[in-house]
């Protein structure tokens, strides 16, 4: 059995992961914590969720767990990763900490110096279905943003063989569960209930470096990034509407067949037959991506939909757990 | 021109109240203030909002204006009234501050003294359709909860003739802005989207003892009241179904022609013919009390329906403003 | 292995129970059937459904069964039950055809003969806490109503000790699955979002004589029931908030010791503590029927919170069939 | 007094529009019809609506009334246009029947031919914003498109001026009032809660020719249009995020300019000041368009936010009138 510990376990990442891991057959959970709510017990927070107790993040014993997982945010995690790896624990970390390979890119996003950069060329970018050789000698992974995840597996095959001719504009819509559990203004259920909102359009989210340097390595050189997201009034679920200009010669069955056949075997991606458009009712809950392919005026207009707490957060960094600790893939995940 | 001005307009029911005064044919508005937003503009806050600039209290200039209203919370509300009374103007306050005669009560269930128990004797209780002949000589009215608004308005008639057996049992559920603006986390979209919550039911909400005593003065003894609130994923409205023991001789036809003799006449209250149910799409955005009957069991079941941020909060209080100043009662609210 | 077929496998009870049974380690699905869409696909109609070919129900492989689920309508499940009965399978019956013991009261209420009154008396009425001695050698299982499972479970300890004094009053709320899969104008996204209904209510709801019929093996003679079921704006979910008039000496402590003790060690029954109240948010997508208890003036209220396609439909009928065959009651429900 | 018919009341966009004329200080209703409902009054389909009858299309006297609005199915709005027309009445369709100008681009995409050709010509097209000139004399508008009426205004400046470098795409989403009254899979409440759906991506909805026709008008050769709907699970209101490759010299401030200049003092259109996007929020219930502007990699992203049922529909329509009739423009819309 592979232990593990939690930290952040009272977040909305945190808690399905705790979910997961609860009926996975391989993984015992030693602790849960969580900084502002310790000393409560889990279900105190979710009706549905078990009683397990939420110790303060300093009590955690790291020297007890294979491995632990940071549903932490930015800047709070990298801590924890060198104390975790210190004390010969693995280490998924589902924050933004690792995911930027240049410490300079991060401070200018994130407005701070990196806590531990002497780490990130270590951290393997954990996108599962493309680094699945780097994950079994991993210490250090980091999971994708959710946005990048369904906009990076939708993109991959098209980059890589050069289709792109230009810059491509990824239109992306999530569910509020997206915003975290803080209970702020713009996610007051009057204020979302009904409503739809764009923010941080163009090339302003933070999630925006993280799919650059993923396309960089795919294609070179790689196409602008143009991404905007917006606010659905839902709990849960990102679908993102791509638009490609198409280099001459791509027509929507070739492009078919590099999608089917780069996907074949994977048992998280689905592309979806001729017609079908990706929806969040494909992904709810699972963590599927799926990946629907039409082209229009030489524009190959992608749809894709995860779950963002699954495959967009926690099922990915149980995907990728399985992999580090050379266990079934799917194990925990279906 | 009534020249009003309107304390706590960054709220839901402040909000509501500014767009219904804005569009009045006989009110200037005069001032708006926030204690926590003061300097920023109403229209920063919601986006469909008019630009009036939003002032700190203590800069309100009270002798400008003939009337205003308070959304402020308890015990926040009656300083400002004693305030406002003595520089001339008259006070429709929407807190609980004036609706319990009882000081000892007041402090029972708000758990503080009462900051102006001198003004109690005086405030009128504003449930519009029941106190007309008091409104236009009031300094000082206390407008009704939004709960017990939709709950008196249904049982008045059937208490004012005794037709209670026994016990009453209103089952009561209301949207999302009836918790307020303020973000709290049994607000935040993700915990109550596709949830549905009982809270503070039997005789533990605020409301109750401000039910009975309007019950009191219509039936002697008044029948025990069980109040059982819950909170709908809906932004708006309450619904509320109302269990009514009855005496003998009471039918579901008989009744009904109480009721509709009772408000015969009246602009916001509707009596549903039989076999119709109150529902919210009857009500949302409107100022009226929609309210079905029908029997079984030897039980009256009444369904109420109000939008609790009109015929709940601010639309009663522009229905009373009217009434105190002497001009049509529908006046801005139709 | 358990080899069963589900007739019906195109609404919402049926895709739900497809999706607890393709799980269920026991079990093989034979065959899935559809009048209306057979030769599609179940995918075809849930887009994260699996690929299971509907066929017509007249060709369904009977003989080749040892169970069959009917989510049939009232009337079509009951000459399916024949059937398949006939053929040697045993049946669990989701729709109403098997629950009323008299063939008279099926007529009154729904207003056909019944097709099969010989098999009332065999047909055991599955409310699995209550009859788990009954189930092993059942042939006909009728899976009882969503309203019913939700309100009888709540009501069940404290009839049986007799401390009902008067009428009960059952207020419950219902998700919009439960009005079928079938679009009519009530539930129309437009007509119900933002929107709350009561209907049928008094004694009007086919599900009354169901729980009356129950009520009356556990307490002689029965109080009468008053049952108003209302319309929520969520897929899914059942609350019913029950007022039960008390008997002297019956009190909140010794009612919770006795409702902790009735259900000791039901797998799927939670009692909760004092002071909480239940929420669609504990059940779910589990098969949990949650319980919350208070008295407020001599009344009993009790709140009771089930997931209508689970533990009120499909959900209990597989726990029916873990004990119909001997094996673990909580197989494929956890 | 303005006299008017409403053909096919009983729609969403016919009982938006009923509401709109009924609060008109220069409108007098003398008809609604409704084909299926006739007999029925309006308030039987929509609680809070008014007890107007419904009478069968045919009784309609058309002779009696100055103008019709037809909220009717394509190809059956055509028929009933020439009719009111030949009677002396003008009309405004709120259909696609005149929209296009090309009878044989309209049965490329209805799929029938045009009932009336030779009124084309006449038609205007009624963007309001751009045909002033052309409503006092007409006596048959086409009431433009709900997803072309928000796109169209805020492409037309950057168009105007010749700003498109290349393709434009709109990334659209629409609340489902859009879909019609008519209950449909597609529109079941439990399909919609919690999902998002796109439709007829690409180059393949209906409002696609109606938007390059208007694009022609104002830019030669007009850019291609890339057009991709989803379904929002809200009862009201489309945002549409648009991206513009710009040619040299175009930058934000420039084009805020232009955008500023040309809606200045216009009484629906606000152009958001820098770095404020258009939500549902600014928009719903109102006749307003809101329109954001932000640049980023040289693309002029756009956001536009109407409320489909007012400003996409009824709404437009009524400003329409107002202007037909000479009267203010604003009348019944504030």
């Amino acid at each position: 059995m592979i232990q593990v510990g939690i930290f952040g376990a009272s977040g909305y990442t945190g808690f399905e992961l705790v979910n997961l891991l609860r009926r996975h057959p391989e993984v015992d959970i030693r602790f849960v914590t969580s900084k502002s709510q310790a000393g409560l017990s889990l279900d105190h927070l979710y009706p549905a969720g078990p009683a397990l107790p939420l110790i303060a993040p300093e009590n955690a014993p790291l020297s007890e767990v294979d491995l632990v997982f940071l549903c932490l945010p930015h800047a709070k995690a990298a801590p924890t990763a060198v104390a975790a790896l210190e004390a010969g624990a693995r280490v998924i970390d589902l924050s933004a900490d690792f995911r930027l390979k240049s410490a300079a890119e991060y401070t200018r996003w994130y407005g701070v110096q990196h806590p531990a950069p002497n780490l990130l060329p270590e951290a393997v970018y954990g996108l599962t279905e493309f680094v699945r050789d780097q994950l079994p000698g991993a210490r250090l992974v980091a999971n994708p943003g959710c946005y990048p995840t369904s906009i990076l597996l939708a993109l991959q095959p098209a980059l890589e063989v050069g289709a792109a001719a230009g810059a491509i504009i990824a239109d992306a819509k999530s569910g509020v569960s997206g915003a975290g559990r803080q209970p702020k203004q713009n996610t007051h259920f009057v204020e979302v209930a009904g409503n739809f909102s764009p923010y941080n359009i163009g090339r302003a989210h933070r999630h925006l470096p993280e799919m650059e340097q993923a396309m960089a390595l795919w294609s070179k050189p790689a196409p602008t990034l143009i991404f905007s997201p917006h606010l659905l009034p839902v709990p849960r679920g990102i679908e993102a509407t791509i638009y490609m200009p198409l280099r001459k010669g791509w027509s929507e069955p070739t492009l078919r067949n590099l999608y089917e056949e780069i996907y074949a075997g994977e048992p998280f991606i689905r592309v979806l037959p001729a017609g079908e458009l990706a929806t969040l009712a494909h992904v709810l809950h699972s963590n599927c991506c799926v990946i629907g392919l039409s082209v229009a005026a030489d524009t190959l207009i992608l749809t894709s939909a995860i779950d963002n707490l699954v495959k967009g957060a926690a099922g990915q960094a149980v995907q990728n757990m399985n992999l580090m600790f050379g266990i079934d893939e799917k194990a925990g995940l279906i």
